[in-house]
């Protein structure tokens, strides 16, 4: 046992490590002492801001002694080689949601973690925000009496982000449900305890310059009789973050004047410049976001049989039978300490979170079910779920 | 052809009746000339206000000849009699929504009203709503491109206002499907143009005091290939009139500091304390409902190719590509005006609107389907369906 920083390795510095820097940075409990990217101005960034190593592959990164972990942030269709790399060198594993996009994959990644004795995180993921850990704690409590329905929705311009043309293919994890779909289902599962029964969806691929699925709507129900409303939809013009007090997806206040930014952006660009355009979100080129207020995945409201739920960026409005009051759920010192306390936890102290790989395979059993129950028309029963650490099994 | 007023009688003077007496009074286009109700009080209200006959039965206010059409607002289970009774006299006929409750009463109704060549209109319902009449135009006119999905949502104190105690008991109509989702399916039908496939659904009835289901949450699909998701709470604590600029149901702004008002009342009454709080809403001595918006049922959003319509009580915020703008739906004189345009078209023009008797059937069928679906775990095809008079099929 130490309390040294945990030394990190990061596999690819692109959109998804930008977002995280600001948390690495912040908190003194890790050390990012390796990374591994192929562009070399990426690289060049990382050796810049962090010192240390800086390799061409993930494999060389896998293989640098200095590294106890690893933060897995390449694109999905990568995760599944990048974990099994890290597992067979020995290294604990945080790895960017969704953990893959086939449920082969998954299995061969948690059966390739619990093999090798390393802990393997799927994160960061919108489970892990501090008013849904808050939310999640209060109705485990039993104060506000039994769970019964969650509604959750999220409108956004996702499918009118900068993408690279495999981000528009649903095969290989692109569209709405392997990037987006995983955050709701996770919280809404983290919510309600996390043994979901069966699902039934819709899903909408309604613009064909980008053939993918941008929208869904879905019905899930619980082992607990829990069942849960899940909306999302990356056409939106109107955007939810109006019912979430005006604060964005990554905490930040929205700014006024910004309405129609994503479509307005694309006007008029090819692929190409697209994806060049992707690419200064990117580590070394980005811009940062400032954030002030926790993350969150739009509006969800928990009913429950003596108060709803309310989660807002802030904390959880409790409406009572007769009352209603706030809780905080405080923020910082910066965003998504939660995931590295996950880490830190993990690593140091042996203690795996809600969210380990064989949670992010139920996660992914879920999204594969929002299509396949769209394209039948038909409910579909759910085989491989988990139960969160504190909730007891009902029977 | 004639402009006098048309000469409307009125069947059940409780609270479905004291609702429309705003309207009523407001509008030189209809006047009331006799009434039915079985309480005597009721009765001595309605000559006192009104003048014209007051009789215990229906049957006898069917039969008086100065009558030209019925609004017929007794509890649900007596809609089948009345409407039957008021066909066979040959009047016109205004039925408070649900239609009916069985199927085969609704099959009845509407036969009798053809053979009697008398219109049938099923209102007031919040598909009446002029913001709901205004989106669906927008959407007919095509401007938007094509209708991709809406969302409707509604969380209200429903099952904790005083009630009789049939209103508890889903066979003869209560609970929130016949007497809440009824409006909620026909705003949704009325701006997806009515032709619903199927449709998926989970119930909850939660409260065993007050053992119906008070809520429930279903996904629908349109011929035109729009999908829709409904979700209603009666149990709610947390209140969706504040996504809706805090305006309540009936176009009435929201009292600060009414918080819990519903449970507080009900806490410590029998079941007979309770019968009579309800009469104390009934004609004759009841409170009356300020309105100064249109009135509305929850936070409607339809999602159309290049603009979202978000309905509020005073119009429509359309959310476009690069811009968003707001059509105001003008309120008043009075609440409700569209439902007498709706009956004073019918009697004096021969004109029909979109709430016809089959309307009612085919709204009511997808009440059914619900209870349905939520007990099989099955999705159900819908047989009953109609179109709105706009829309032109697909195909």
């Amino acid at each position: 046992m130490t309390s040294d920083p945990v030394r990190l390795g990061v596999a690819g510095l692109g959109r998804a490590f930008m977002l995280m820097v600001p948390t690495f940075d912040a908190d003194p409990r890790v050390k990012l002492v390796a990374a591994a990217a192929p562009r070399e101005e990426s690289r060049a960034a990382f050796v810049r801001d962090y010192g240390g190593a800086a390799y061409e592959t993930v494999e060389e990164l896998c293989a640098d002694p200095s590294v106890e972990a690893i933060y897995i942030a390449t694109p999905h269709q990568m995760h599944v080689d990048h974990v099994l790399a890290a597992a067979q060198a020995g290294k604990h594993i945080l790895v960017e949601k969704p953990l893959a996009i086939s449920m082969e994959d998954a299995e061969r990644m948690v059966r390739a973690a619990d093999e090798a004795g390393v802990h393997l995180i799927v994160g960061p993921s919108h489970s892990f925000d501090p008013p849904v850990d808050l939310a999640a704690r209060l109705i485990e409590s039993g104060e506000f009496g039994q769970l019964r329905m969650i509604q959750a929705l999220n409108y956004t311009d996702f499918l009118y982000r900068p993408r690279r043309p495999e981000e528009l293919r649903t095969e290989e994890g692109g569209g709405v449900l392997f990037s987006q779909a995983i955050h709701q289902i996770d919280v809404v599962r983290r919510l309600a305890g996390g043994m979901a029964k069966n699902i039934y969806a819709m899903t909408g691929a309604w613009d064909p310059k980008r053939p993918t699925e941008g929208a869904f709507t879905a019905l899930m129900s619980f082992e607990t009789g829990c069942i849960a409303n899940l909306t999302y939809s990356g056409y939106a013009h109107f955007d939810s973050d109006i019912w979430m007090n005006d604060v964005g997806e990554l905490g930040q206040p929205k700014k006024a004047g910004a309405y129609g930014g994503a479509r307005r952006a694309l006007m008029n660009l090819n692929p190409d410049d697209e994806a060049r355009l992707k690419t200064t979100r990117t580590f070394g080129s980005g811009t940062t976001i400032e954030a002030s207020h926790n993350e969150h995945f739009g509006p969800v409201i928990a009913l429950c049989d003596r108060a709803d739920l309310k989660l807002t960026p802030d904390g959880i409005e409790v409406f009572g039978d007769t009352e209603r009051h706030f809780i905080e759920a405080p923020f910082g010192p910066a965003p998504r300490r939660t995931v590295l306390d996950a880490v830190v936890d993990a690593v140091r102290n042996d203690t795996a979170p809600d969210q380990t790989g064989a949670w992010g395979l139920a996660s992914l059993e879920v999204c594969h079910a929002i299509l396949t129950s769209a394209a039948a028309g038909q409910p579909v029963d759910l085989q491989h779920q988990c139960r969160t650490k504190h909730e007891e099994p009902t029977e």
